[in-house]
């Protein structure tokens, strides 16, 4: 019997990350987990048709397409190139029939210390993208990412400065996605979720462990096993107004290890023991994951 | 001959972290380094008498003394002992005759995800400090760290955050510390430096690198190795109003591992080609490091 609380639940198919499409939708089916977000490559693996066939079939909503972005570099070639991509990106989230393509924006260009310059190119390149976008019925994600990312991965890097660059354009093709990893340690966290409001288009958890492996690129941990405090940020996003779904983001080799069943088994368990737990909790006890 | 442009230069310890004091201050003798930032252990090695006194006779200014803080545990012994051990560390940095005990002010307690308690305590534990700090003319300096360490190491993370925990505390009490490493990426860096102003105790060098090492503790890297443009967060200090020292403050295991004398003649080199810099420089180009 399936928890009716895992009705907003999805799991984004980077969790299991050795899993095709058809691998990773049969295991939303058996666990009962309503959504799935997709990311590109393993989509271009088997075709967008055949992706969006597969979803639609298991009956699941698709909550989101990872990802488009990486257009902080200099007008040119390669930015032509980028923003053609993005174009192809909505284009195929249009056809995933999902709602929200993710945008991690990209870091510095190459040899540059100008931060402020690429920041600018983000909203340039939102200038060009989001009226497509918004005729496709896609909306445009900006995903803050955590400050030790800003200089090789994403110079977006908190929530508030997201929101400063979605604001001039339509709520309806720009927002932005709400991940634990990235914003739990900003001390404005609330206020900016509570300013973004309408602008939500997607909320994504997972945890901060410490030690951080090797890999930062791969430190996000199972809930539960680390440090952040889901309840509230999920009580936060919902009194924003948000009621999409929820999806479960995790990069860390030793889950992308496990069997995938495993994975998807712990994942609902914890969820339910941290995303959803009880809205007031006593201030400062250790919470048991997946309690 | 010595370069005029170094007479704001100061060599924290922990650049060269395998010297003693007194190898360390050979060293600044020897490059013309006027200013040193000791760290505790190495000074309690030789006892803060003899630390004072080779310091003074070398005719070095102490700019700071690293460090006090981790004071974010609940009441109980263990607090005690913490505000027990900072008001020795300001006892220390008074016989040192530095103006400056910087405060790193410790992550989350073990077990605990209560990020909003233990940023409180920080300002609980300034209100036992600062007023002895202050009677002992002593500064304590919040240093705002990068929000990779915000769970096990500083649970303040902006320079903002410092600010508003500063504020409310005379400022010959309590000031903010600035360190590139730290701050580079905040969207906000550039108008909480101009707040700060007065504030500002302390301004500290090193660089962003990527990718970061396998422990992310030891990931600084010498200036103009990374992506931090220090001309422009130098002139922000400036424009701000502090003239006091600039330490560089280095950990990476492979500048310890180096000859100290090469690492400080690569020091002295790069903190005049990138901290010293011209005030107005191409938006983009990639700066030469040392140039």
């Amino acid at each position: 019997m399936t928890d009716p609380r895992i009705a907003r639940l999805s799991l984004n198919q980077k969790t299991v990350n050795r899993c095709t499409v058809a691998e990773a939708v049969d295991g939303c089916a058996e666990f009962g987990i309503p959504a799935i977000g997709l990311w590109r490559e393993p989509v271009h693996d088997i075709g967008v048709r055949k992706a969006a066939g597969l979803v639609r079939d298991a009956g699941l909503r698709v909550s989101s397409l990872c990802r488009g972005g990486f257009f902080t570099v200099e007008e040119g070639p390669q930015r032509r190139a980028a923003i053609d991509d993005n174009r192809r990106a909505i284009d195929e989230a249009a056809d995933l029939r999902t709602p929200c393509l993710v945008l991690v924006v990209g870091g510095l260009p190459s040899g540059s210390r100008d931060l402020a310059a690429a920041r600018l190119r983000v909203s340039d390149a939102l200038v060009e993208l989001a009226p497509y976008a918004g005729e496709r019925g896609v909306r445009l994600a900006l995903e803050p990412m955590h400050p030790v990312y800003c200089a090789d991965r994403g110079v977006l890097s908190t929530l508030g400065q997201a929101l400063a660059i979605a604001e001039p354009f339509p709520p309806e093709q720009v927002g932005v996605l709400v991940d634990t990893f990235h914003v739990w340690w900003d001390p404005e966290v609330f206020p900016q979720i509570e300013r973004a409001g309408s602008r939500i288009a997607g909320f994504q958890v997972c945890d901060w462990i410490t030690p951080l492996p090797a890999d930062v690129l791969l430190g996000r941990g199972m809930m539960g096993d680390g440090h952040i405090d889901f309840t509230s940020l999920r009580a936060a996003v919902d009194a924003a107004g948000y009621s999409g779904d929820i999806e479960v983001e995790i990069f860390n080799e030793e889950v992308w290890a496990s069997d995938p069943r495993e994975v998807l088994r712990t994942m609902v368990e914890r969820y339910l023991g941290t995303v959803c737990g009880p809205p007031h909790q006593t201030p400062e006890g250790p919470r048991r994951p997946g309690g």
